[in-house]
């Protein structure tokens, strides 16, 4: 490049890399959805509690995956007392300073729901966001695993309470000390072992996208990548590779329940963890649910570090088309586990805890694709339009629009530069408005408005295809005293939901 | 001290300074007041849109007062590839941005709705917290002033929408045109004195706070306060000072307003003011609201710098009492202004708007003191409890539960540790659960549950006061066959219900 004489830089309109701005359709999609999600959260007795989206960063400890990144993968500044705090990555380490923070007052167990925005700094890609929404729910006092299995219950029930049907969803349950026992039981024990435990559990979270071979690479040598990327590997022989893959690979947890049993003989953690599971298949069972809804399945492993129990996660079992346009199961749309030393880290007692997280935006374009959301319909507004701009007719436009609003009527007034007439239907015919309102000199003088049946006249210039069954045309343009205003609003209004109703 | 040897320091769990958790009833009442604000924007024809929390520094401006602090009242911090981003200081200036990065693809005039955190890096202080919710409306692309009047309406009509009575809340109008044109007449005009204006500003905001005298101060030689803390004045004189007081002291507009127009005449800022100020006044008196309702009220400045025209607030009248014991109004609980400036920065051309923001946790706090709020009943849980921990037994009590929830109940199975009973009806009577069920071996054996209403345990032994007129005691524990549970339940909730009636 030249060394010319930069100009100065205007000051430019962009989005922060890696973050997102809601469309209306969106946040009202959003809101339905997490509405139908307290309700069942509410039904069973949980109640909301929130905290602010800043943690002292040592309080949220360094639980998540992938720190590959200067501050690990946490936005985080320094206060001005010097003490670092960090935007809080996910609802459960702040829930987690929460109660023991308030443990006095706080009645164990303690069952509470929160939706909000959580926060990683990781590298912006695509889908790929450094600010999203989680919906979690959690059971914190709960040492028994029938806690485990109410959640995975209400997991269940939040799906069918969306709309979603029995078989295009599952829960999928396993459980931390199992795989701690076959680790063992392939010589991965002890604290030592630590950090390659932790490898082991990264590879096989990527089950669903590298598939067994990919696995086995990120398990043994490790594995480049299409772009020519080196992921170092867990460094396992072959033949422990082979045993965890039998394990995560098992599909029929009945059918293999006796080979899983005698690879985590001997191990405390596998016998353990085997017995929990089972009590959970039982209990849910018990309650009606199936293992078509619930269903045990060691391939599920969660990425978070904190889980020491029981682990959870809910699948939509439903095609839907990727980018490369290749058929995919849509996958997991949240889960969770049970995470007993989050708590206790800063007690000088045992907290045990279970809880999970829905994906609010992942569910949310799950929801849409079954075109379960967004169906309460939104009514454009009634425009009132602009003819003159003097002190009295502006006063007069002002008053028809609030007696519109009064009579609950969706009502704008033209507020853009209303010179230009033209531009002022262009507007209502962008923005979707069903009505225009015109009253200029001439009605004034004789005390009418003219009424514009946008839609109407829409469907008669033929630019919109009729899906309605054949009735007689409207009239596309009425002028009516303007005493008459509201009444003839709300007919034309009631012809366009009829109207709506039979074209189904 | 001593130098003594420290202990290792245990994790501490805290929230960080200035931030707050949120309550559940807290939550609820949010809620209940969003959505209903909700309804009254769509009415008038707004469309819910967001931003994200951090945008790039250079695009929010520097537009804070007070900016007293290291980053100038924003939490900063910086990108991996050296952009500084911030966390939001209002609504408004992301607002902005998204109308400038958006334009070609936004219809104008755009109206929109948010409600959303925002952050200010301050000193802590009570009741002064770092983290707030904001509820903003905008109209973008409107250069009248029947804009800033259709806003005021709306403010007027999302409180009486709350439950605030006509007559306890009064919109106040001003315009910064009218202040600058007193400006302009005490010799404050032009560009180098900007910085002295804006300090004028600041100290005629602080009106409310330290009343005319103190004021006078601010705009003068400076002023103590109590703690002995200096603030630096205006360094205005006498006859200034004297008249910028009028100008602020204005109580009855139309009595002043010849008084108003004299002082200001010459000036083209303040004449084109007045006019403003008098078209708004007509327009809403033409929409039938009166001052009783908006009232054009010179003391009105709005501590924002980005303000170019008409500002407004929305101020409770009633009376609270204050930390002090005093009886003092509510006073402000919104505003906003016109802010012809704030787009127009990103774009080659003007882009005028205008919009306001309700302060949630303020409105929040007055609709509780008025009883507003918190008035749907929240039902706490039916309690399953546990008696044994087999894995039959827990599975019959996961069904009760489950069947309890089906038919719509609110209920859970005990989570902590069941070992100890007393622990169950003590989490029970804490919680204020209305009714327990309990199945011990023998009521198994049998087929039978125990039913215990705890509500009407509590009347029997005198433990709450009986404000239902005189009825039949009910018994407070009932044995009936499991098939039964359901039915049983469903009456006892239903007595309860009858009772709370009753007792009004």
């Amino acid at each position: 490049m030249s060394d010319k004489q930069k100009k100065p830089q205007k000051l430019k309109a962009r989005l922060p890399r890696g973050f997102v701005d809601r469309s209306a359709s969106d946040i009202r999609a959003v809101n339905e959805m997490t509405s139908k999600i307290r309700r069942v959260y509410e039904h069973y007795g949980f109640d909301p509690v929130e905290t602010p989206l800043f943690e002292y960063t040592d309080a949220l400890g360094k639980f998540l995956p992938d720190s590959d990144r200067p501050n690990e993968g946490v936005f985080s500044l320094q206060d001005d007392d010097e003490q670092w705090m960090s935007l809080r990555y996910d609802l459960t380490a702040p829930l987690a300073r929460h109660v023991a923070e308030n443990f006095n007052e706080i009645q164990l167990p303690y069952r509470t729901y929160r939706a909000g925005y959580v926060f990683r700094n990781e590298k912006p890609g695509p889908g790929r966001f450094r600010q999203f929404m989680q919906f979690d729910a959690d059971t914190v006092g709960a040492p028994g695993v029938q806690a485990d299995a109410e959640m995975c219950m209400m997991m269940a029930d939040t799906l069918e309470a969306l709309g979603i049907k029995r078989g295009d969803y599952v829960i999928r349950v396993n459980n931390r000390k199992v795989l701690d026992g076959v680790l063992e039981a392939i010589g991965l024990g002890g604290d030592d072992k630590a950090g390659q435990r932790l490898n082991v559990l990264r590879a096989i979270d990527k089950l669903d996208k590298f598939g067994p071979e990919g696995v086995a690479l990120l398990l043994g040598p490790g594995r480049k990548d299409e772009s020519g990327d080196f992921t170092k590997g867990a460094g396992l022989n072959a033949d422990q590779i082979e045993k965890v893959l039998f394990f995560v690979g098992i599909k029929d947890y009945a059918e293999s329940a006796v080979q899983l049993a005698e690879l985590v003989a001997g191990t405390s953690n596998g016998v353990e963890g085997v017995d929990e599971l089972n009590f959970i298949g039982s209990l849910v069972t018990s309650a009606g649910y199936q293992a078509d809804r619930i269903k045990i399945d060691p391939s599920v492993v969660r990425g978070l570090e904190y889980y020491t129990g029981p682990v959870y996660e809910a699948e939509l079992l439903f095609d839907v088309t990727n980018e490369k346009g290749e058929k995919v199961v849509f996958g997991s749309v949240g889960g969770g586990g049970r995470y007993d030393g989050l708590v206790s880290r800063f007690m000088g007692q045992p907290v045990p805890a279970t809880g999970f997280s829905i994906g609010v935006s992942r569910l949310m374009t799950a929801l849409k694709n079954l075109g379960k959301l967004g169906t309460e319909e939104v009514i454009e507004p009634v425009l009132v339009t602009v003819m003159d701009g003097d002190v009295d007719a502006m006063g007069r436009y002002q008053r028809f629009t609030q007696q519109l609003r009064a009579a609950g009527i969706r009502a704008e007034m033209f507020q853009g530069n209303w010179k230009k007439f033209g531009n002022q239907l262009k507007y209502a015919d962008r923005r979707g408005c069903p009505i225009a309102i015109i009253q200029g000199g001439d009605e004034r003088a004789q005390g009418v408005v003219q009424i514009k049946d946008l839609i109407e006249g829409k469907r008669l210039s033929g630019e919109i295809e009729d899906n309605a069954s054949w009735r007689e045309a409207r009239v596309a343009q009425e002028t009516v005293p303007e005493s008459e205003l509201i009444a003839k609003v709300q007919e034309i209004l009631a012809a366009h939901a009829e109207d709506r109703k039979r074209a189904g």
